[in-house]
């Protein structure tokens, strides 16, 4: 986990509720390719699925980024430089990671 | 659900026990995304978790690509030109759908 | 390069220039990136070029694919169930690559 | 193109030439491309060039959005909270053009 200097509520702590139902549909989806997989559905509408579940994954964690370059750096910025270069660099590599998975 | 008129066994029925495998890894990762929302874990934490999500994703995504391809679409290409093309066609459009999500 | 004993026509060939056409356009749009660049130009709409840039790229990749998976990888699985997995096993390499790129 | 109220020099503007370097190389791998198609190349290899270019784009891009965010977002963050915000939903969206190019 990472060490961090923040202790105000997260981006996301204001849309808790919307982000936990879209986990759970999400989670559902996961478990609806298992069932094709076991009821030999074919391999074409399981890519499908999959390619659904990517997509939703990603716009989660695009609302994740924004809210937490609304909040988080955004406030390292208006503390100090340093503070919020530090934020920067660190949301730049969570961008990468996003970008390459 | 694509209609098609393939009724040998689909090219991950080899592998199903393992894919059903990674499903059931991949639906737990998702709950642990669920439960640090709801623990207000640090956004990059949960953002470094739903990356490591898309790219098991993926590799599933991909393995049933190779697996398809080695089965469905060389045994329709076996069967005519048509055939084949249709699969070929159809394949490239999943893989299409895949680099997008 | 690849040593590959494949000696008929790539499934591209017949679509020469129309491909050669599209990366002709697709060097414009990237000198274009670079004039961007050298004129300062807002961050936000090279980004946004760079961005069509590569969708542009994708789509010629997803082309080719689909012409390989049409003519060198059926024609092996033609002639052989060897020949045609070591296409299968080839091809799904570079859609994985295209995947993560 | 991008209304923007921002006079101050862009993020990327103290890394111009290194940018710059990068989107010629980045043309001459294109030009590349084509040549390989020119000469008949076979397809996987051209694949693997392409998927090459389509990587140090994403990584230009990358580069683009971390200078972004440490100067254009951060510096209209602290003139105000409106300002801020529309730099963060202005990122954001870039990003996600980014993610599904």
């Amino acid at each position: 986990m990472t060490e961090h200097s923040h202790d105000a509520a997260h981006g996301y702590a204001s849309d808790k509720e919307a982000y936990l139902k879209r986990m759970r549909r999400i989670e559902g989806q996961v478990r609806g390719i298992a069932r094709m997989i076991d009821e030999d559905v074919y391999c074409i509408d399981i890519l499908t699925q999959v390619s659904a579940v990517k997509s939703a994954l990603q716009a989660v964690s695009l609302a994740l980024v924004e809210d937490h370059l609304g909040h988080c750096v955004v406030d390292a910025a208006r503390q100090s430089d340093d503070a919020g270069a530090e934020k920067v660099r660190e949301a730049a590599e969570a961008i990468g990671r996003l970008v390459r998975s």
